[in-house]
């Protein structure tokens, strides 16, 4: 394979050379030792200037990340549909993640790209892609941080992270997002009550989609005496939408800009940026920790452990020790 | 601290003592150079022979653990608390691992203890606690086994594993647990459609919790489609509950009874448990990996990294070759 013709097709936005690198990413999260054809891309996009690459005009990330998140049935996909005609009106390239992490053994994303494509399959500014984690562990908090910068180095302007779920799914992605769009919808028993302790933590922005509905009311209100006990420069605002009919986009937009705003003036955008950085260096360095593992032999030695700890022979740091002690 | 004066009163079953080592084993997630003190803990759980024990009459895991997932709203809680007043008719001692992953950065966990100990609260032979990761990165992956080991140390017969969400938290659990029971519940709108790809993959048994609704028998029967593509020696049961009147109980603990023989005659409980030590090993020998790089300063190195990744004069691989460099 070319890696710097694929580059170079990359950044002139050529969205088989988008797809075809990040189908890179992702197999290399399958096998331990695979990590490193990766190596030659990223050093590409970091080398080469030019428009949306490293070193061009808007530096790394130069694109603005939105995370979106929320339990199954919220309308997270008419969300991202809604929210990428509004941003292509306003003349930006769009990339959209689809990440799922609840199927990591099939290696099928959940949320098939065909789908989703067709309304933008032929526009030249929107990129879709899904991407499932392999069971790699971590495999999805490597993955993803290299994918977007192969949407970034595309010249994309926003890109959305769309992930489903509660969980530490919904923190991996407020990790990586600038802003994170937390969507509730009514009708959804009593899971916001459940998820209240984790939402409040990761939303910069709460949407409440199917507003039409009776009861969305009381999940506003409900949202309000929440973000009301927040004690923080930011207080994420609360954005009712009809994401089928398009209601309420303005105010997401107007609610993401201010958002955005608040990022730059605050120096949270540059924080943010900085962890995110930091958290990507170290899930290579760990995935390349793991990789010297299976070259120096150590899975076998690894099995071997296993056995021994179900036996009873040995306790689990021990094992680790036992596992590390090649290393020096 | 007393660790082994904690260990031998956590092996005669007294609760304060499994309490204490469960949060030892929940803040030393918190530090990277902080999963030390547990290893005099675990070495102390292997060496010593009796009821529980290690090297006891039933090896480690002698306890069998049982996963128990599902989006919000399902009814877990109430379905964990049927289980428990069923296990414990059968004179089995039980412990109860409400694992938040949606909570990370507070430190809290979401499901009160004190709710649910409620009912419990006065039986010796119920342990009940709720985890929350600190935010580590596989900070619950890490501490989840460890406090496992505590509970199986301390005689339960069955331990339950309850987390919330579809997502990683799910698969987390499944890799953790012998039989992994998913909930789902009617009116969860397009819920479990979305879920799909993801349960069948780490579903033992389905039970379609709040069974006394219009809409159950939809939920059944889109089940039962599911399921009847499965090609696997094991097609998961679907168990209708009504776990608020404790209807369905029985049939639920002969679909676990069923799936128990199923794991012994096929071999299937030790490969799952050998998976499991591996998974426990590898995980404790990668934490012990990031303490080092903590003890060789290489958190300020990782800092000066992300700085010139973000400022585009490096690429996410040469700054995680240089974080790895001194370590040889």
């Amino acid at each position: 394979m070319d890696v710097g013709a694929l580059v170079a097709d990359a950044k002139r936005g050529r969205p088989r050379a988008v797809a075809r690198l990040i189908t890179l990413i992702e197999n290399a999260t399958a096998v331990p030792g695979g990590v490193d054809p990766l190596r030659e891309v990223m050093a590409a996009f970091a080398a080469e200037r030019g428009p949306g690459g490293a070193g061009g005009r808007r530096g790394p990330y130069g694109a603005r990340v939105i995370g979106l998140t929320g339990s199954p049935g919220v309308g997270k996909s008419t969300s991202t549909g809604m929210l990428i005609r509004a941003l292509r009106k306003r003349g930006q390239r769009v990339g959209v993640l689809a990440v799922d992490p609840s199927s990591p053994f099939t290696g099928g994303a959940l949320l098939g790209d065909r789908v989703r494509m067709q309304e933008h399959a032929t526009d030249p500014e929107v990129f879709i892609r899904s991407m499932a984690s392999r069971g790699h562990l971590g495999g999805l908090a490597w993955a993803t941080p290299q994918a977007l910068r192969v949407l970034d180095a595309a010249g994309c302007d926003v890109i959305l992270v769309e992930t489903v779920g509660v969980g530490q799914a919904e923190v991996d992605v407020a990790r990586l997002a600038d802003t994170t769009i937390v969507l509730l919808a009514p009708g959804m028993g009593d899971g916001i009550q459940a998820a209240k302790a984790g939402i409040l933590e990761v939303a910069d922005v709460f949407v409440v989609n199917k507003a039409d509905r009776d009861d969305a009311h009381a999940v506003v209100r409900e949202l309000r005496n929440m973000v009301a006990l927040v004690h923080a420069p930011w207080k994420p605002p609360i954005v009712s939408t009809v994401a089928s009919k398009g209601e309420g986009v303005d105010d997401l937009l107007a609610a993401l800009d201010k958002h955005a705003a608040y990022l730059d003036e605050s120096g949270e955008l540059r924080r943010r940026r900085l962890a995110r950085a930091r958290d990507e260096i170290e899930t290579i360095a760990l995935a390349q920790l793991r990789a010297r593992f299976a070259l120096a032999g150590r899975e076998r030695r690894l099995d071997l452990l296993a056995e021994r700890l179900l036996a009873a022979e040995t306790d689990p740091y021990t094992a680790a020790d036992d596992l590390l002690s090649s290393l020096g």
